[in-house]
């Protein structure tokens, strides 16, 4: 007699017993059954195995064994299981043959659900082998039941990322699981975060908290899935703690991870899988959003993403490109204009701004299409909010920002704690590259606008000024200022520098002298 | 045979088999039994339904079906419940007659327990049809099973208002769920709110966690109660954004709610319900703490609420008039001074000071009265301390407020970021009015106490000076410095005024000409 | 026929059927059976009474009575418990026999597993009685099931003093429980505290989330032990306020607790027991990692505590004496060089300073040695990254710092806001400590170290200045200054005034005019 495969028990099969067969992942005593998690390397499939109210039914059955059992198929919950009527052990032979047809399913499983993109870009085709990887990874921590914990940067491009890989990974979850909600709660959490790197503070939280769920529930070790952030050397303290015990890490990013030697970066000596289109030779305007939109297909094509999610976060991140055009151009056909995924776009990054450190994961299923209804509604209610409070910074920016002729550009400069309520919205990066846009419209020559700090400077430049470049910046500021404790980075024209308050008027001032050089440069 | 009434039920009847019936309200699947609990009209019950351990028993019966059952009655933590023999729906005929009657019997159930108010007063007379409204819509939610969120100001009038009504929502709960203090924990929460409206960020979180909710328990749509804040535009926003989600809201507010147009003000556009002085003629001396004291009693006779609590309200508040001296009276009834009452309300701000954003439902209940020895020995043990507290700030004044003298009074100036420690107590507010008590009595003329940060201005002014009103300063803010992004309000001779750092000159400037014009037109 | 011990059943007794009896001390129901602990003086044990799924069984018989049962044993997640067959309260008389059986037994299990200690040390001796008692109060706490909250100082010697306890306790838990995890995490809970005393914002919490506790699930009163604070004045608020409501407190500490009168100080008055070394005439050389380490061999010989913490502690701490010799010597015998322990030392300070407020039990059991292995990697790794760290504070402090002559001494002062960020590592406190320590050594003279905040000063000096004492300092700011808010104290040589911003100028003038003084009458 043949084993029924896990993955072909369906509710027509209610009432009748069957043969089946798996490894043991999972044994849950409640005060009723014991609950057993049985792997055929088809799926899981729960088997309850009653002897009396809280007693521990087949004791002599450990986690990681292998088993036999008949059991009758019930309904609960909407989905399926099975009640045990006799389990026993495999023989060792019995065993090894499971174990065989066991790691040929799962490797056949890991394989990704398409290997196409939805658009045509070369940029993507070169990432293509990286994007198997990754995805071969995912799909081996959830068959593994490992916790997932997904970090992501908290802006409109992060979140699309995050999102639309969180869908991938929860559709998986409920096709293994039949649809055990509180499964994708245990196993799955996403967790924003407001600095543009892997925190080290995060991770030691991270740490503890799966430390706790391994001591109290056996956990395994995690995942951590890092997107929108963790390519650069930033990162590299948390992700070697979190490596410490034994997580698993991979990364999908779009922001200069530093200098390529072998094909590699610093990161990758401590990560398991990196996507990020500088290692390919292309660079970030192939935005997170997009990669993420793309890896959740490979993880799972049943997943409900929709495409302005890549448009938006193409917008939102101001990226340049043939990937941009084809997002749009794919978006407008589901009616999803540019000027309305720019309004969402912003409301998704005010909304997420209030969200702070919450995870809030059906609030936004809904801001990034679950409920289109709701989403609309809330970008009716929140445009005419983000008109008003714009319109404001407008105003603050007319009366108080400095302009200075260099010559060939103005600098526009303004404190922006001073013009800016702490923890309010627009925060200070928003409210500079506003302050940018309007003024560089007003103006007869192209700006640079800088908005300083106590401890930090900000800094947009226009397209035109062709010699200023922020990463050049901050190359001077860590050679003429080393004892500032500074840091800091960006692309050529948007980025910032973090300095102790010491330093202040010291950083200004070669601020100051670099312009002057930019200016004598400039055609 | 008759059905048996739900609520008919008692302990009598343990070991019975009676005859019952319900609309079916909640079903949860436990490791043992299913749970049903079905609604007559009457009253809700707990039926056990058990066909093997974690198996759905009558899984035919879904929610909101009409069901039949035979049952045993049973004890179960003190309380009861039933236990199915057999369990059938309802046919349509049955049905009907069920609809019908479960319609007429809740209608009764919605009306007030009572319509007269404790004291006599105009001001709440002419409210009792908000009232009576009110009352009708809180007591649905709770028949209906919604959760209810009481969002309030954190302050001791706040406070108040908030406890009063809780105790006569929790009763309730209690009445309908036969003292399940669980049902309490899941379906009612309070949330103290430091701003002095629903701020945007807490709507952010109050909607984030009612979705999980709804999507992990099938939470319906909230009934969000705000009091002591809710009445102003500043609250729109928030108020909005939960209407979205299918919110019902109710406000029980004292604070100016702007210009009323047809009998209505702004924020009546987007909420269900409304209790405040002001739209009635009336004016804040009708405290939040009265009002929920009040309300109350409307929704439940049997709350365990005292008297003392809108008298001390109403000492905390400032308040003035008859409503303040029937209060007081009916107090001293029951031998709580006038004194003790005032050392009780400023212990309840210290404390509520310290819980922050912590719900705390026991250690307040306490506080309010629950447990009057363990109030006692609060207050005792606090009386010196807060005492000690405000003779250090007796000093810091003396030493450190600049005294100017502007002809019929003088100006009290100093700076509350530097006058006292960030996050401690007394804050600037509460600083600020005990400066303004302690000098008025020592100087020879009237006063105006301003307290500045680096981004308010805080005001307080002697009853004498007549011509000066805080919303007419803010509006000359308005008009004069239109760029500081400013906010404020408040009461004529108490309020603030908040704008960005860069204004803070300006502000200080543009106060000091407007006591120059209040100075020359003063008697 | 006798009863058996239930200290004395086993797996050997797995299906066998025992008559047992003891005291009910916890009765939960279940969806499934009934669950209920007896304690017969020797031990905890669970009863399993089923009669239906989620009824209650043997409801005559209530919280403290006093029964008798005969029960299978069976095993139940690796543990063992009984399943009843009969249960009765007991007659009267068998009752009282119980009763003083009892008695005897607990009296006995209060005692400490030893009363020697592991080093030679005079003034441990003269603690000894108060090990004593504290350990009693402790082991009642815990047979008593009464919930344990155990603060700290969160540095280095406070968690080491914390660890070191908190094995000791969950080791008996386990001890009288059966390995029950869960009743682990229900009863015991630990918290840092980041000021140096138990703040009354930090006991308003601890008491709210009691309280809950009490209503939800008829928590006893609380067990609070402070350690490395608790015995100075700023504690004594909040040990009222937890008194009002029953809680025992104890305070294991080694900071000087005020003047001893009668034997007595402050905080003595209110808390049930106190171990400090300058209450026998010792002093904070004794450190509380070191008085942990003992106690928890007093609490229970079984914990799983190492010689490395008290010696680490003494390092961290900065101690001296024979106490500090011996645990070096003995954590060498077990190859813990000081090197290693100093380094480990600073890196418990670097992850607790980015634990914050979290428990983290079991992150920080690793660091403490539960996995030496992950410790040591975690050495490995942080160590370059804390020397990165240090070396730009030594950059900063040779930019920065002014150095003024006072002729036998320098003064070092630099702005701590101004010279690191908000939240980061090293904070102000560690920074000044090490500007200190690398100027000491390139100076011809002895130094004064002084960082200044906006509402701080924060003061370290050389040894060799021995005319230069903080408290004297503190006490002049007092006199002088009485109203500035100030706070303040710490050792001779190391210490730190608070005041509102108003007064920094006068702070930092009187220090000025105290370091003339100082420098007069040095040799």
């Amino acid at each position: 007699m043949t084993y029924r495969l896990l993955k072909d028990i369906s509710k027509k099969d209610i009432k009748k017993t069957l043969k089946l067969r798996g490894k043991v992942t999972t044994i849950k005593q409640t005060s009723g059954p014991t609950l057993m998690v049985l792997n055929d390397g088809t799926s899981n499939f729960t088997f309850k195995a009653f002897v009396k109210p809280g007693i521990r039914a087949y004791p002599e059955i450990k986690i990681d064994d292998f088993a036999s059992v008949e059991g009758e198929i019930t309904e609960r919950n909407g989905g399926i299981e099975a009640e045990v009527k006799t389990m026993r052990k495999l023989s060792n032979i019995e065993q090894e043959e499971l174990k065989e047809s066991i790691k040929k399913l799962q490797e056949g499983k890991l394989l990704p659900d398409t290997t196409e993109f939805t658009i045509k870009s070369k940029g993507l085709e070169a990432l293509k082998p990286r994007f198997i990887k990754v995805t071969k990874i995912i799909k081996k921590a959830i068959l593994d039941g490992r916790p997932i914990l997904l970090r992501h940067n908290a802006d409109t491009d992060g979140y699309s990322s995050a999102i639309t890989i969180e869908r991938a990974i929860l559709k998986t979850m409920d096709e293994m699981t039949g649809n055990d909600l509180q499964y994708q709660y245990n196993f799955y959490k996403r967790a924003p975060s407001k600095a543009p790197f892997y925190e080290y503070e995060d991770s030691v939280k991270d740490l503890a908290n799966w430390l706790k769920d391994k001591v109290k529930n056996n956990a395994k070790p995690p995942l951590i899935i890092i997107t929108d952030n963790g390519s650069t050397e930033e990162d590299i303290l948390s992700i070697k703690q979190m490596k410490i015990y034994d997580a698993t890490i991979v990364v999908i990013d779009h922001h200069y991870p530093g200098e390529i030697k072998n094909g590699k970066v610093k990161v990758d000596e401590y990560i398991d899988g990196h996507i990020n289109p500088y290692l390919e030779g292309y660079d970030s305007n192939i935005c997170a959003g997009m990669l993420g939109y793309e890896l959740a297909n490979f993880i799972n094509k049943k997943n409900e993403n929709s495409v302005f999610i890549p448009a938006m976060a193409a917008i939102l991140d101001h990226t340049e490109g043939p990937e941009r055009e084809e997002y749009l151009k794919h978006a407008k056909e589901k009616n999803f204009t540019e000027e309305y995924l720019s309004e969402l776009g912003e409301i998704v990054d005010m909304q997420s701004h209030f969200l702070r450190f919450m995870e809030a994961r059906e609030f936004v299923d809904d801001l990034f299409g679950n409920n289109m209804e709701n989403q609309k509604k809330i970008v009716s209610m929140l445009k005419p909010e983000l008109k008003k409070r714009y319109e404001m910074v407008e105003k603050v920016a007319e009366k108080y920002a400095k302009i200075k002729d260099f010559g060939k550009f103005y600098l526009i400069s303004f404190d922006g704690e001073k013009a800016t309520f702490r923890g309010d919205y627009p925060q200070i990066g928003k409210t500079t590259n506003h302050i940018h846009k309007t003024f560089e419209k007003k103006q007869d020559k192209p700006i640079i606008t800088m908005t300083h700090g106590s401890t930090f400077m900000t800094i947009r430049v226009s397209d035109e000024i062709t010699n200023f470049a922020v990463p050049e910046f901050v190359q001077k500021v860590f050679k003429e200022l080393p004892y500032i404790n500074a840091n800091g980075g960006g692309h050529e024209h948007a980025g910032s520098v973090r300095f102790i308050e010491y330093a202040k008027e010291e950083v200004i001032k070669l601020f100051d002298k670099y312009l002057i050089e930019v200016n004598s440069k400039q055609k």
